[in-house]
């Protein structure tokens, strides 16, 4: 693989650019607090996260219609407040709540990263989120995208191929012009399957200090990169 | 209409951010002297725009297939070759001046009116140019945009209804919570009458020193600005 036949670079964006996990924590506890909630936010968090998969495969498999991820994180908020036994939300609450996925941290590395490898590349967002929430999100974190890309623009949900190939046309590029970008082995071997190129990049913390997934990049991917910033000096040059 | 009911401001391209006519001129006679080409380049840009609401128009009626711009750009080109005489061109020579689209400058007011109104909106392309020509030309023009928004998501052309009810679904909000920021008045009726607010700002040498359309705005929109400073002023404050 030469950098210089990449004309894009696609990015993963929860767990890959964002700190879900700290995130839903923080503004769990806060809600927690004011709201008087007695909850473990750190397993709410997971809960949340661990709802994800699920939920999309229910899309997958037309048990559900079409619907984003704003739409699903919802459902599984609405299961999760009665398993979680908390009652006293309004629906403005809710919404709020639900919205936390607009708001996501970034990693530290990412927004100086990212700014490195906007020099010589396109880079785009390649997620399961919802166009309405990677925009949000951007903002909220100062990441500056040349383009919004989402599994919602394919009505399909990573890591069907359908989703990477939607983009590489979007892009006007062909698979092979583009690297995937992600710290997740799924996504990435679902990638080259259509011809991206790959690039893993360790959160080996996105689970936090147990994680027990993704922990090292399968052999198949071009490129492994620590952080972010590593990724621009490997791709850009230090 | 009050300022603080808007989140998002989308964006016609051609002709409102960008200056097509003059790059295309310019672009047109730096080819013309490479190449030895006795062409007038003022009339074949014109001719070249001109070509374009007809093709589309084919498109929307069903006589063409879905094809984004850039196909319909070089449908044009190829037969303007042949009307202007031009016979010397290699294939790669069409691709690179097709390409024009994807490199167009920028009105000098765009770039910091955008940078000003980005402070306080949502700011998105919303044109019938395709994905990857808004990439790549905001890319080149130094346009910073929170999310690229297309015909090409609806697979219909402005000023279909399609198109605007796609954008505020991506963008997650209520046509009322758009304005819609056109130097032509077409564009800006068809994205009142689906719920948006509108904002006319002035391009009345777009088509050259004696433009005959879109002069005036239409009494029915909300904002009318004289460039995108004045736009931020009315609308972020001065």
């Amino acid at each position: 693989m030469n950098p210089s036949d990449i004309e894009a670079l696609t990015f993963d964006i929860f767990g890959t650019v964002t700190d879900w996990r700290s995130t839903l924590i923080r503004e769990g506890r806060r809600l927690g607090k004011q709201k008087a909630l007695d909850v473990d936010w750190i397993e709410f968090a997971h809960a949340w996260r661990a709802g994800y998969a699920p939920a999309m495969q229910r899309v997958r498999t037309g048990a559900l219609p079409w619907m984003n991820i704003d739409a699903l994180h919802r459902l599984i908020l609405d299961d999760l407040l009665a398993r979680f036994d908390i009652s006293s939300l309004s629906e403005a609450d809710k919404e709020a709540l639900n919205r936390v996925w607009h708001r996501l941290d970034p990693w530290p590395d990412a927004r100086d990263g990212l700014e490195r490898l906007r020099q010589r590349f396109i880079v785009a967002t390649l997620s399961n989120g919802n166009v309405a929430l990677l925009t949000n999100m951007a903002k909220h974190a100062g990441l500056r995208w040349d383009c919004i890309l989402s599994s919602e623009l394919a009505h399909h949900y990573k890591p069907d191929p359908e989703v990477y190939l939607t983009a590489a046309a979007l892009l006007g590029l062909q698979p092979e012009q583009i690297m995937m970008v992600a710290a997740h082995n799924e996504d990435l071997r679902a990638a080259r399957s259509v011809g991206f190129h790959t690039a893993f990049v360790y959160r080996t913390e996105e689970y936090g200090p147990n994680q027990t997934t993704d922990l090292e990049p399968a052999p198949s991917v071009d490129v492994v990169a620590r952080d972010f910033i590593d990724l621009a000096d490997q791709l850009v040059g230090a």
